[in-house]
């Protein structure tokens, strides 16, 4: 957790998860792909992040995340989706404590996904300071027993508050291959 | 503001600041160099970070800087520093109201900064999810009749809780090429 680590996620012809689908929900889409590899360097679209220290999260929050929390890899996890989002400069241009009354105070985002611990283990990249063209990538994985419960989570996240100031939003979802 | 800007350092024989002295203050200092580049893409040493949002201030203290802090650039502010800095782990572990109390509740930053506006004007470039060595740089400049109160802004930030987590720092002190 500490030190930060980057990671690339490659659309294409190759790599270790099969694209089911890729959905606009808000915004422009990317291209579709048949394969997603996180060790790739190069594909039809390539989408880098890093991970990073929690911006939100309170020291009473993060105990109860750690808690609970599963780590990625999980065997029975099969289904995976990556959701790229960007914010909007006036999200940007808000102060800390503005941005955390809308984030927990307000749209309960730490509170609602600590709801779907441990069907749903995530990792949040950070990119708005590379350069990319999205803000943040989040990856999830969940056993396919558990889809319906993570269309809710983002169901549930995409009627809040917070989500007025996201400006782009693409839907990855994915199925490990099991023949990889 | 908004979009992050990103900017490169480039210690060497060239650029339009003349370098006055490296001190290491935290420790492994930097390799000795004559001038500082922000537009080489080259040189002995590099610095690169990116300007972002503030990850602390609040909007009352937001308000409070908006109405006094100057302009970078300005035509009697000849004399430059550039403090990099490297926090630890154990900074990072924390969480965010953590943090928050130890930066402005008991080590008062924000509030010290704003004591040396508009004298000293200063920018803020995020590099830790950039892989680099440090996690912050410092830009700051000042006429040379503020210097002793800069001396005096370090030194006041360097005694503070804050610091006990920095755990690499470097001070660059630049002179503008008057001739460039």
């Amino acid at each position: 957790m500490s030190a930060p680590i980057l990671t690339t996620f490659a659309g294409g012809e190759s790599g270790e998860w099969l694209v089911d689908r890729i959905e606009p929900v808000i915004g422009t889409t990317l291209p579709p792909v048949a394969r997603l590899s996180t060790s790739a360097s190069s594909g039809a679209w390539i989408l880098r992040g890093v991970t990073s220290h929690h911006r939100y999260v309170e020291r009473s929050e993060k105990a109860a995340l750690v808690a609970v929390q599963p780590a990625l890899g999980r065997p029975e996890a099969t289904l995976a989706a990556l959701i790229p989002i960007r914010k909007s400069a006036a999200w940007w241009e808000l102060a800390q404590d503005e941005r955390r009354a809308i984030f927990e105070g307000r749209s309960h985002h730490i509170t609602l996904g600590l709801k779907y611990l441990p069907a749903i283990a995530r990792r949040l990249y950070h990119c708005r300071e590379l350069g990319e063209p999205f803000d943040f990538l989040t990856w999830f994985e969940y056993a396919p027993e558990n889809e319906a419960l993570f269309d809710e989570l983002v169901g549930a996240l995409r009627s809040t508050e917070e989500w007025r100031y996201v400006e782009r939003e693409v839907d990855i979802r994915l199925r490990r291959d099991a023949g990889a």
